[in-house]
Parts: C-alpha cells; structure tokens; sequence
C-alpha cells in the first residue's frame, strides 16, 4: 500500500529507508541466517549496532566526551520519577509548559521540594514563560523542550549558570542544532523523533553520576548504565537497532543543520495557511509554537469534525487534538515529509475556502 | 540465508511464522500505510494488538480472571527491584538457585530482611534444593523457575500455603503446562521464550495490588499498569506485537501442551547423548535438569573450543557456555526446531566417537 500522510503525536512516522533497513534485519541480519531479534546482545553483531547508534547520535549532536549516551527504558515517565530520586536533595526547579512537565512536577514533589520557576497554566499554556524565577540553591532546573499536546517549544534554553539544566527533549530531539553544553541531562522517549517505542535515550554529564545515592536499586541508577554501557541486563535490541538506523538517514540527508532546515520549512508552511484564514485558530502564541507539533481549533466543533473526516478521506491520519486541547493537531517530526505538510496544506486551503 | 542454528541464550531464536508477520507489520501493518511502529498506541490497531496478545497469553497459560496481564520494561532485573519494593514489608523469603536468583537476592536485602529458604550454592547450583526452610509469616516466596547459566529447572514448585509465591520464570514461561493458581506474582522478560528483548510480561494476582504503597512513583507501581491495561505510557509497541505473534504460533502448533512435548523430546534426545559419552560433563543433577538451557563441560579445555569451532563450522551458534561456568551450553527454548537439536546431536555424536 503507498504510504499513507502520518501525523500522529508518537509513536510516530519513520523515515522510510530506516524502515526498509529494519525489515531487512528482521528478516535475515546481514546474511548470518538469523534475524536482528534473535542474536545476543552480547553479540559481536549487537555490540556494532549499539556502539554505532551511540558514536552516530554522539555526532549529529555534537556531545562531547564528558557526556554520556544511555539506552534506557520506561519512557520519559520512568524519567518523571529517576530524576528527582537521583538528583533531588533539597529543591529543585520545575518550569510548567504543559501536562508532560506537570506529570514531571507530580513526581518529583514525592522526593523534595519543587519550586514553580515558571508557568504557562494560567495562560492555558500557550506560550513558555518570558522570565523565569529561578533558584540560585537549585539542585537542578527541569525543563520541557516541546510540549505536544499544546504545540508550544522553547526557542531559547534558559542559563540556568551552574545549576544543572535538565530537558525532557522528547518530542524535539534531533530537530534542530542545540548546545549540549547548555545541559546536564537530556532525555527522550525514541517514539517520537528518533525511532520507535521501547527505549529512552539519555544523554548525561559525566560529574553528575557522583551525585547519584548508592542505595538505589540497580536498575534505577544512572551509574550502572554508564558503567555498563547501557549493557548490564538485555536492553531492548530492536529499538536501538532503530534508533540507530533513523540516525544513519539523518546523517546521510546532511545531519541535524539540514533537518532543521526541513523542520522550519514544513512548519512555516502549515502556521502560514493557518494564520491566513479566520476559520482557523492556532492554539500556541507565534512566540512559542513549536516545529514538531502545530495544533489549532476551528470556528465551530462541527468544522473539526468535517475536516478530520476530509483528511481520512486522503489518508492523512492522527490529526485529531490531545483530548485536553481538543482542535486539530498535525505532528510534524522530522521524518514526516515535506509531500505530506503539502498536502495537509492543499487541504486546508481547500477547505477554507469552501466553507 | 538458510536459517543457521541458533543456540543463543537469550535474545534467543523465535518461530519462523511469528519473525515473517514481524517483517510483514513492520513493511505496512495491514495495508494500512504505515509500519506497525508508526501508530498511535492509542489507535484501533494497537489497541487490538495488545488485546489479542493478553487474551492469547491468558488462552494458552489458562490464566483465571483474578489475575492481571502486565506488559512492562526493564526486564527481570527491574522487577528485582519493584517487587521488594512492593512487597517486602518485614521478611521475605528467597531461594538461590543461581546467578539470577542471587542478584534479586541482592536488590530485596535493600528494602528488608531476606531469609534465604534454600540454596544450590554450595553444590555448584548443580541442583534445586530438595526441601526449603519457608517461613510461615514471610511476605513472599521467591523463586527463579529455571536457571539460564547452570542450566537447572525446578520440575515441581514448592507449596508455599498462604504466602504469596513469586517466580521469575523468564527463561522457561510458556515451556510447560503449569498451575498459575500456585502463584501470586509471575514475571519474564520476553526475550527468551516468549518474543524479543523491550518488553516484561508480568502476571500477577489481583489481592496483591491491595499491597502496593501509595507513595510509589506512577512507573514502579503495578496499579498503574493494571488500572491503565499498560497503556498509562506509550509501552514498547514491537516488542509487544511480536509477544503476540509468538502467543499466536503457539496456539497454531496445539498450545502448550504440545509445546511441552516437543521440548521433553528435545532436551531427552540432547541429554541422552551427553550422558552416552564419557567425554562429556553434564553440570545439572539428573534430578533438576532444565529443559530450556542444556549445559556441559567437558574432560578438557581445548576439547571444549574444538567443538566450539566444529560446531560454528555448521552454523551452529550461541553455544559458548556462560563466563562463571564455563563449558558449552545449548539453549534449546520453545521456538529452537528440533532439526536444530539433532543437528547438535549428530554433531555431539560424530566428536565423540572421533576423540
């Protein structure tokens, strides 16, 4: 079947070259006669693709040595409740952008005190806080770099000066050029931008393993997957074979200055239809929207409907909002093609202009 | 590539029919347009996936009503953790039967006293402890159901009255016909009898979530998994998909029950020939034999690594034995043909009788 216009939140589209590599390997990795699913991770085979996948995101990121590069899993969530057990002592700061960053916020007040730095609650999170109000005492700083559901992004990380800034990069990684020296901790579920569900990668500075309690269980510690290299018990092999491949395709399309290119072209395109007809409302301010996720209301729920109904009929799928915002939503990662954005666009248009 | 013979522990082989629907799903999932790791695991699709794999799972297991089908991540180790964590108020009660036994061992003693029931250490883990010295008011039982590195299964689990028993049966689940009224807590990590690594299926009585405290993060607590059905996070889609389609070739073959016969005949045909030849060591007792992980030494070294070589010459693989036991070790889970087996037969046989 042609590929469907996927827009779905995560998981998410792939690029397909990446797919048609996982095919092959499911089948028959690189001709040993059994499939990438079936060989140790202790492998000589696994051991390449693991370190590959790392050195491949070590590149397009620019991460210098001093950081590590963890295959975890459990999802950002399981994230939500690793970084304030390992790094809350006392206080930590948590600015507000949306229901990921309160989820964030609900289980780190388990662990210490939490300090609102910043909120986009009262403004219905349309935009990311001007001004934050920062603790010079913090143990860290948590931020959420895009926010899905409300299609809102930061467009400048906060200097957080020598409190540790740590980033739930889920749903933006990879999608423009950042400086991770602006980062003690940065993590993302892979479903969204850099591959399929079942591993998070977290990328981490080295001096912050020393803070990590040597009570915690095994599993929860960031150390044993330093130390490890993310291979003291079975990681999830097929996801990080994955991982690796959407790596490679960002590499040999010209790496993340490139993506970013796409990324901001798609984007411009689709806020522009957007910002041109009153039928359509945008939900996040023009300071704030996001390159991943455009969301947007209609005049009337009726319109919605009709439209989603219209976009199903050309295969585009996953437009309908987060049920909390409601409206429509296209996400747009990075391997979501330009045809597509185009498409969505002609569609948009049309539909204006017939109503 | 012709299929080699795949002896691999753990990410081990998996059935032929379940790998080619894997690289049909993960091509186009039903025509739909896109890979099966390209939707929404809110869709209709996953939403049928994930219920198809536990209503197949409970089929072949005869799994009652008062029991939760859980699908985690982190594998065995992470549930080392959760569940003295969970469970373990005052005392529990531990069994070492092996390496894997010993580190859950060591993830409990953070969270309360462990009494250790029996062991197999001093005997080498050749053997599972004939009688156990349980205690009457401990929180739980826990035992390991097969030992992957030494190869030894218990062939009859302990009556632990009213104390809850709990077994990591991630190395032989789905092996047999068991009882699954005998236990409050079953767990396994997919990837060596059940599907690929990324997924940990968990299999648990539904009174003992009355136990789970409150104060847990949302990620380690079981409620969350039973009261959302896993999907509190997005879970690891694939790994999933292909748990059920490993569910679905079982039920094709017959179930368990015809499962259980063809690995009685596999492991009888493997141990026969050990035994028949002095030059082979066989490590597990008779008594505690396990039909999934067969493991020997043999009367010398260099023997050991010339088999090893033979054996790679007809595309045999896996068979090193683990580090801290040495020897070789073939690992013949649900899913090895029993083709394989016979050809490590008359591989065994034809080395013997040269040497």
């Amino acid at each position: 079947m042609a590929r469907a216009h996927n827009f779905y939140a995560g998981p998410a589209v792939l690029p397909e070259p990446a797919l048609q590599a996982g095919v092959e390997a499911l089948r028959d990795y690189k001709g040993i006669g059994m499939s990438v699913i079936e060989i140790s991770h202790r492998s000589k085979e696994f051991t390449e693709i693991i370190e590959t996948t790392e050195a491949d995101i070590r590149e397009l990121m620019n991460i210098p040595d001093n950081y590590h590069v963890l295959f975890m899993t459990g999802g950002a969530s399981t994230q939500f409740a690793l970084i304030p057990m390992t790094f809350l002592k006392r206080k930590a700061d948590y600015v507000d952008t949306g229901a990921w960053s309160a989820k964030a916020i609900k289980e780190a007040v388990r662990f210490g005190e939490v300090h609102l730095a910043g909120s986009g609650k009262e403004g219905g999170y349309t935009r990311i806080p001007d001004s934050l109000d920062l603790s010079p005492d913090a143990d860290y700083v948590h931020v959420t770099s895009n926010n899905t559901i409300y299609g809102t992004q930061w467009s400048e990380f906060p200097d957080t000066g020598d409190v540790p800034l740590v980033c739930d990069m889920s749903s933006d990684i990879l999608c423009r050029e950042i400086d991770v020296t602006k980062f003690a901790l940065i993590y993302a579920g892979a479903q969204k931008n850099m591959g399929p569900a079942g591993v998070t990668v977290v990328i981490l500075r080295d001096d912050l393993l020393q803070r990590v309690p040597a009570e915690l269980p095994t599993m929860f510690k960031y150390t044993t997957y330093a130390e490890k290299k993310s291979l003291f018990n079975t990681p999830p092999v097929f996801p990080i074979f994955m991982v690796g491949q959407v790596a490679k395709w960002l590499k040999d399309i010209g790496g993340v200055k490139e993506i970013e290119r796409r990324n901001r072209e798609k984007a411009a395109m689709l806020y522009d239809v957007l910002d041109r007809y009153d039928i359509y409302r945008p939900h996040a301010h023009p300071s704030s929207r996001s390159l991943m996720n455009v969301t947007w209301r209609m005049t009337d729920e009726k319109l919605e409907a009709e439209l989603l109904a219209a976009a199903a009929e050309r295969r585009m799928y996953g437009l309908k909002g987060h049920r909390s915002v409601g409206g429509l939503r296209a996400s747009i990662y990075n391997a979501c093609p330009v045809e597509s954005v185009k498409a969505l666009c002609d569609l948009l248009v049309e539909f204006a202009e017939s109503h």
